[in-house]
């Protein structure tokens, strides 16, 4: 089995998003442009990515590589292999199902042959049924080429008695519960659809006469299209001869769009329900700064998704901001067959300390968020080493406590700091000198709800802070995981 | 002939450091932590990189590789074949003589065996007479195996008529015109030397009962070294056994250590002369803002070298600093076989403009240099497309007009905008609202001369400012350079 | 796409064998076992190779691989991801519905999961109505993830409404109209079956207290495995805990085995039928000294698959043999990305007269059949050139008039030079002195049937020569083959 | 360091030409044709190939490789990089210096740039001297690239104080002791060498208006070149501008050529001195039928090299021949990374015994030589397993009691059966029923001596069966090897 290499020593102290998915239609050599789409949307998924493309000469052609876009999907051989004027592709992290294991046969997007043609399909987010999904279709004769959960989409659309595509992905989807945004492609259209609740982001951009689907307005950018509108909550889009039509095929609901985007999945650059997100993440900052604030001498972020929050948090506290901690820029994501010192260095391989600058300074630091914490105590331990006289954490987002079930990598609940420990205990345990998080009204008010949070009828998913989870997540209660109860 | 990929597109528009080297004596496994250095040091050569290593029982071993050096000189396979307690290490961008046209053979280190035993160096700098040399060693019977000019000292110190190979290579290096600090060792020693000037960095680091030669102290960091002095210029330091000796082969000269080093080349959290570099760019934005204030809503850096002074910039004019240009983390310089579109992507594979953030505002663009031109003609583009109100460049460096022979890689001397445009000219070259560069008096400032420069007798190496060369490049006025004339 | 590498220019002038298979059970680390009964079956398809093992830790382990299995299945890094006492194995040449087109997915054993858990097949043979189950099953809802017939099993398998395997695999088969020899797992048996007229091999082998099954005798050999039995025609082999059980899923039949095993697709180390396939051979060659005598100086193989032939020739004509043609020993069977001469180099990549003995001599060529004839014309131009005196052929089969529908890789019709010539049409062409083939029923006596072949009930199958199909190319038919007439 | 993989668990018990030369003047795309002719000459040397080019655009390029000629010199992207009318190309199996552990700088040819301009050579032979050579190069400043013997003659090229290429190798090879052949290119000269005694081939050939020179004619014949004559012992040819010229650098001797290149080196459809060495090693089966008659009922070869003498010992005796070992064709040399039991595999993988055909019988065994004995030992194991009744072996040559050091790799002396045993007690050691190496004398009348050897001035050079070594071994009696005694 070729295998994936083995991840960092330090990586499992960060969330993943794990996917990203991009489409277009109408344009020759579709495929480049879903290249670019796809090295613009990577830090989305790292781990591997794939490209589907149709031409009527060859049908349909398909290439997946592990590793980086750029690494595999900039090549002119590879890329005459995926001609036609109709691509699709994706980026991925790993399955729930298969952790640091994965497969080439799980990366997607999956291609499927109907009785009324041929269908690819990549999926972004995750399927709270998959599991019952899928004994169902083996009982009934359906074989699995992958341990991907997306996988079922493609069985149940290839079952379905209806006779056109997209027609069968309604009916799949009718049958699967969760979060996705899923671009899709036939011989002949370009598809796009949205779960009722819009946890995960899509958006549709133009270019030229053809069209686009993407994670996110960052990769609309690289190729030069123009930002349309975002893909609505529970809209099915088909664009079939540069003609877009828009379907409601779920029941209505009020949308939950997961407020972590915000936080720290999607670029900077990107813009979000009408936000940029750099503005959202420094606003951020600033309100960090009003809730918790602190004297000292440098506001420094951990690169470098602390930046936008660090530079907010100075602006608002007057306390100079400075990059006390300097990132390797040569560092990838992983190492093949590493030297037990590699395997050892940890987060010093890519963090180094700006020791003349730091030296005698009380020194707030601006991460995005504490995970396990691991390398929030291996940052502390550089910063004090380099003779730091005070060390402030500031947590841009509220306490992670909670798995997230919709698409994203979360350790399980027990590896949480803040699931078993007050922020008081979690401060203690890093060995600092204070720890604040932004509250969860704070991060509200950063997204733009001037009120904060609704209590009674939340405006986003925020499950992996509160517990609550607007999609029950079957498969995992079924596997033991206990839901918030009424007195927590 | 195995060559290297072709480089990025947009890739001629920098200055490149040519080299990094890296060298540790009497600690178990010399060539792990030399791995580490050599990492540590990437952005001072991102093409290749070796380590040579010495033990009782396998003598000299070496590895040479193109790529980066977490790509080759991580794996236990590799480091397996590179046993003891002594090795060196270089990483390397490009000869002056081969540009482009690199094979393995060129990559350092050099090995020579010596009727006396065996050395390995390795050399970042420049040797401005080294055509001279080759010429006269072929001549003599030398077989070279390499095009890299370094070659000829390891020719050199074969023909001394010394026994000991510190004195052959006092005998070569007397003979050498030019830049350099080499890292050398024979199968007992680890030799570190500085040429006169001190044009390039060398320091000193001691790790345990061991001891550590770098060609910046961020190196020292990550393998935990403790930083204890630079080489001094003119210097030849000799380690045995764990003990230090120092030594002086050169008639002392009032050194002229290479200003770039501050501004571009070396990374934001080494220490160079005593000073921060990180605090010295961003000192260098506080004198811009001095010398070149503007009417602004936002100061970008041009990522990521622009950061710190655009940080200084910012804080002494109060115009708030913010990220109106994003990087995307997983670009790396080359691209093998790349698709027509990948190759005239250029900068847009690499930077995103956050058109949020930018549109309608009047923007301060801090970047360390320019070059050519291009790149900040395509950045420019992308902030006015972005619907930028108003774009002001300021350079953290004065105008580069002319070329470094002293170990930089610089386009010819027609090529540099500034050696036939003057502010003025370059702006509406570039087309933006205003233009201003670092005067050489501020850059003097900034690096801690409260005078400014010495006109008369400079504290540093700026020929690539001031065509002022304090070693003549005699090699290449052969071949037609003409040095700058009183009148200039 | 991964795809497999461009054949050599004269590879289309053979008959191939598409398949070898080969299983082991209940023997510890079976893989290995398995890896080397594929190397001894490399001759039967060498494009590829794949080995499903299972151990109860880890469940099913797979790999596939093209190139030779020598170069995948002997490195300890691979090997060490099969283990377990239970594995199967199968090596390649191309299917029939994408000749040189083949991608990893393609390659077998095939996996399937069941709700009474998986199986892993590996299918020696052709599957005549592959087109029709394919089609129904897509119908159905069966998503296929290759281009392979062998992949209807599998689906069949799936949708079978027996709970356990054998039985489900007997569905399947009663289905299935072809020429198949399967060899299968469980994660707890091992099952050979081979069909009802038995037309692909498939023997029985004892190591130790396991059991072995493989499609040849030489396979047995290398691993020092006791030769038992042919699984009988018709036959379903199960072996659970060291117990084999016989079984007869399929109504009984005439056999009809292959005769061109005998003639040249089985190693002359095998034995086939109970009799040696080397002696076989070489009495072909004399059958075919007494029924096309020649006067001449030297009898000389092709090599290296006439040699046997023509050794009996040599010795039954009393003309001394010799090697005539030399082959190079260094020729593997493709290039990847080949420069325009290689391109057109054609046989003398592989062959080389002797030119030395040639010169001036009558000579008998024995080849082991005629295809297209294309070799045969580099052949004679190659002996001619040399300055032989005259040059007659001898060839160890019938014409090859029609194609094989039962797993061997043949050209269209009409292509085969047979289909359309006389043998006296066919001298011409060639350009040779003679052109003799051993007539049906000499072939017959050679394979040990005294009294030549029954025309009313052949004992073998010998479509290719006689157009006698014995089982009808339901497919094929629908595409457009013409069977023969009564009157041809 | 590139290391070369393990050789064969079976490969030490052989002997091994180290290598082969080719070259090609004044003919367009001159590389394409030295692959070709290296492919040919492949099994002279296995391990590693390169190839040297010139043309006026480029100067000299060069490419070297690990591995087969077809597996790297056929690909359209490595030979683009080797333009130009004239090519030279080296393989090789491994040094004498460096056994089993080759890095890519000791491959072939070398080249070194002059005053007068660069030259390239290609060395099939050893010097005997190099070591004291080796020593006083190192000594006057020369630094050595690898550890090959042949780098000498580079190195003495360079010192010497002839202008012209052609003058300062024939002042460099005045300075060598030793066996060798040599092509060498300059920017417009092909040339080629043959030491005085002649002791490795060098053959001249014609293509079109351009000169070939090559170790074998066999490899004249892949590219059409017309055979013209041998190289002389003590010649040197010169071609520029097509015009071939002769010169006698040296003083002239008798001739010595090596015996062993007829009885095992060469390929068997070579010309060497006028003779086929086929028909030689045919001949040679028939004198050791007549010198060593047996009663038998077949007569096989050990594949492959065996074959033309069972042959010839089958058609003298009257026993019929037979393929009693069957040779696996997809064997390679080596494997990297085995699995224990493919080390452990030993001959099994490459060989097999035909059971069928051995049951019962008596079997004379014909093979090349034997040198530690331990791959005959399995052989007759193997043989009787299958049930042969007796086992009878015939050796091609005499015993090879002497190591070779004149280009052939051979073990150490005391690892030579026949330098310790008799033929009595080496019958016994392999345990075979009877045991016959040729004569001397037997083998001299095969290669056309009739009145066998001269004892007082041997016609051949047969050091590694007589001990008498023309050419005085110096390196190795300084190392402390013992020439034959009077005694003896």
């Amino acid at each position: 089995m070729t295998q994936m290499p083995p991840a960092h020593p330090f990586d499992d102290d960060a969330l993943h998003e794990e996917c990203g998915v991009f489409g277009v239609g109408g344009v020759a050599d579709a495929a480049n442009f879903v290249a670019l789409g796809l090295h613009a949307l990577q830090h989305r998924g790292q781990e591997a990515g794939g490209i589907v493309s149709h031409d009527a000469e060859h049908g349909f052609n398909s290439a997946r590589r592990f590793g980086y876009v750029r690494d595999n999907f900039t090549k002119q051989s590879l890329m005459d292999t995926l001609p036609g004027p109709l691509a699709i592709g994706h980026v991925r992290y790993s399955t729930s199902g298969s952790k640091g294991n994965t497969q080439i046969r799980d990366v997607q997007p999956f291609f499927g042959e109907f009785s009324a043609g041929g269908a690819a399909i990549a999926h972004n987010g995750n399927i709270v049924n998959a599991n019952a999904l899928r004994r169902e279709l083996i009982e009934r004769g359906s074989i699995f080429q992958s341990n991907s959960d997306s996988e079922c989409i493609i069985h149940l659309m290839a079952r379905s008695l209806q006779r056109r595509v997209p027609e069968r992905m309604q009916d799949a989807l009718r049958r699967v519960e969760g979060a996705f945004s899923i671009v899709a492609m036939t011989r002949t259209k370009l598809i796009g659809v949205r779960d009722p609740l819009g946890v995960r982001p899509l958006v549709l951009g133009r270019l030229g006469e053809g069209w686009v689907l993407s994670s996110e307005t960052c990769a609309l950018d690289i190729i030069g299209a123009e930002f349309v509108r975002e893909v609505e909550p529970g809209e099915m889009v088909i664009v079939e001869n540069d003609v877009l039509t828009s379907h409601r095929p779920f029941a209505p609901r009020k949308p939950r769009f997961c407020v972590f985007e915000h936080v720290y999945f999607s670029r900077p650059d990107s813009i979000l329900g009408g936000r940029s997100v750099y503005e959202t993440r420094r606003q951020i900052g600033v309100e960090l700064a009003r809730e918790a604030p602190v004297e000292a001498d440098l506001v420094c972020p951990v690169p470098d998704s602390g930046t936008p929050a660090a530079i907010g948090f100075s602006q608002e506290s007057g306390i100079p901001y400075a990059m006390g901690i300097i990132r390797n820029q040569y560092m990838g994501r992983t190492f093949i067959e590493p030297t037990e010192q590699i395997r050892n260095m940890g987060v010093r391989l890519k963090l180094n300390v700006n020791r003349a600058l730091i030296r005698g300074k009380r020194v707030v630091l601006v991460d995005d968020s504490v995970v396990r914490g691991t390398t929030s105590i291996k940052i502390r331990e550089m910063i004090l080493d380099a003779g730091a006289a005070e060390v402030h954490f500031r947590i841009a987002s509220p306490p992670t406590a909670w798995p997230c079930f919709y698409g994203v990598d979360t350790p399980d609940r027990d590896k949480l700091l803040a699931a078993s420990m007050s922020e008081a205990e979690m401060r203690d345990h890093l060995g600092v000198d204070s720890l604040r998080f932004i509250s969860l009204d704070g991060l509200y008010r950063a997204v733009g709800e001037a009120g904060g949070r609704d209590a009674e009828s939340p405006q986003y998913c925020d499950a992996c802070f509160s517990g609550d989870y607007p999609i029950e997540p079957s498969d995992r209660i079924e596997q033991g995981f206990e839901l918030k109860t009424a007195a927590e």
